[in-house]
């Protein structure tokens, strides 16, 4: 259903992604009515790949924790949580409430063993080379052992998609030792012990794009601030370029979904080609799908006001952790790594 | 001594200070030998403003408290705040440990009555106007009523500087009342009841390039962040917009401290008068300086590694807060609106 954009943001992002992707299939799982207008000139070969699941409800932005329960599989939301679960699909893409997203991802999935709670990873764009970020809104509150988890996770999904080993860095504002929350200090004794990890020790936010680290945890407070402030400047650089045309949408919003290969090796030094290496490589909707990481399924979030550059961008996030088999593969090194470690003390 | 820059940095930008303005006398604390070389060429006219005070050590950034305290008067810095408390410097400027700066400015100018820490505040750049951020580093961890004390001191710096009545909202990674840590809860609460603030309520950190609030309050750890990240993305653009200069050093670095006036309004839309553009608007270095508000006393942080036109802009933040005598106004305001306030329970 799409979040704030709804089915008109949600289907070109799901036509394109079956046109790019021979081998997906994608269940859309909604209100059909809703969906009729959007489908209606899609090629026959590509409706063949799609099927609708009739939901007569959604959850929305400003429903409680307890609405979304009671809504139950009524929603769009629970029922494609729950196609994952039966193993009926084996990802699901929301650009709904991230709260219910949560909730009912843990209800229904559970988290894996050892995992407490999920965390939200981002990719961020950098100079040389992509870091993964997380959590970056499930959990606002996290304690040492917890971030501890978060470094885990993040070097297992990392080193799946990037297929090498990767670093393992804390966020903290400053390099020397002493810095930092209590959490922080915790945390960092159980990374700097762990021979699991390739710790890249203390990450100051700046540094985040210039490559210190592949992987940095973080509490979902702070990590949800960092890539809401960057997606700020980045906004703030957009219009900058564009003096004259203030009051034309944002250039993201001008990129046509079939078009989202722009060559960053470009020398081509006019206004128009900087910004589109600009957009290219700060736009957000390109690094838009968050993995929800820890739940035994894959759940990939798309920002609630992506538009349908940026769904497609999640769409292909959900395959990515498919072809990767994610959970598993975090299950597998979770248990072998929180076996030398004392258990936790919970909270 | 200047931190990182040394005197080589911060020489520089008080020579071009002064040129600037007449009415400007600057006590340059530290090592004579040191200054010598940097003051040579300095027209005699100038010099005549300039009086040194020669002190043996220094404080430097790996310093532990206990370090910067057996050191006492022998440092740059603790003479230099000792200047400020004996009244014989309106302010004091300094690129040096941000941890020994609150520590030594806490032990000799001791707080505000009402206020339990000092808070750094930050000026963000903004497509519309600026936004005063607080805390960016001072405290870490903050709870419900040291975030309300950063509100109204916030305020009372942004309304005389302002010169007009402002807006104070409270960092949130959401805009929903249910939102956030048990902190933010608590201060949303305590700033929601006090008539004295224009509360403009939740601000997530995308919205504060946007003017969504003309005082935006968090704690120290998410605050550094914020500003550390999007410098962080300011340097991403700069490096794309000079892509045949990649070895280059950033571009804050070749802006001449003689011409810190660039044209904002310019319709010149060749790729230098872009990058001037974006510069000036999103370059760290112009927003450089920060107060540490809630002192009996002006006390400027300048970052570590600014440029010496970053620390030029340090010296215009400490005579703005001179001119409009900011510890004294937010004494008054504090006893003010903190009588009508239950007192905090010290954590």
């Amino acid at each position: 259903m799409g979040g704030d954009g709804g089915v008109e943001m949600t289907l070109p992002a799901c036509v394109e992604a079956l046109r790019q992707d021979p081998d997906l299939g994608l269940m859309l799982i909604g209100n059909e009515r809703c969906m009729q207008d959007g489908l209606k000139h899609v090629p026959e070969a590509l409706l063949a790949r799609i099927s609708i699941i009739h939901t007569k409800d959604a959850v929305f932005d400003d429903d409680k924790p307890a609405q979304v329960l009671r809504k139950g599989r009524q929603s769009s939301m629970f029922k494609a949580i729950e196609l994952v679960k039966d193993g009926k699909a084996q990802a699901m893409v929301s650009a709904g409430n991230t709260g219910a997203l949560l909730l009912t991802g843990r209800h229904l999935l559970k988290t894996l063993p050892g995992i407490r709670k999920p965390a939200i990873v981002a990719t961020l764009p950098g100079t040389s080379r992509q870091t993964f970020l997380l959590d970056v809104g499930a959990n606002p509150e996290c304690d040492g052992p917890q971030l501890f988890e978060f470094a885990v996770m993040g070097m297992v999904l990392a080193e799946a998609l990037e297929g090498q080993p990767v670093s393992v860095g804390l966020l903290n504002i400053g390099a020397e030792l002493h810095k930092g929350t209590a959490a922080v200090q915790e945390a960092a004794a159980l990374m700097m012990d762990s021979p699991a990890l390739d710790y890249a020790g203390f990450i100051e936010a700046n540094e985040l794009f210039e490559g210190a680290a592949d992987v940095v945890v973080c509490d979902g407070f702070v990590g949800n601030v960092i890539i809401k402030s960057s997606a700020g400047v980045a906004n703030v650089v957009k219009k900058l370029l564009r003096p004259k045309q203030e009051d034309m949408p944002p250039v993201s919003m001008q990129v046509d979904v079939n078009l989202p290969c722009i060559s960053l090796a470009s020398n081509d030094c006019s206004e128009e080609a900087i910004s589109l290496r600009l957009s290219s490589q700060i736009n957000p909707q390109r690094f838009n799908g968050a993995s929800l990481l820890g739940l035994q399924g894959s759940v990939i979030k798309s920002h609630g006001n992506a538009t349908s550059e940026g769904f497609f961008y999640a769409i292909q996030q959900a395959i990515h952790e498919v072809d990767n088999a994610i959970p598993q593969l975090i299950a597998d090194r979770v248990a072998n790594i929180m076996q030398g470690r004392p258990a936790p003390v919970l909270g």
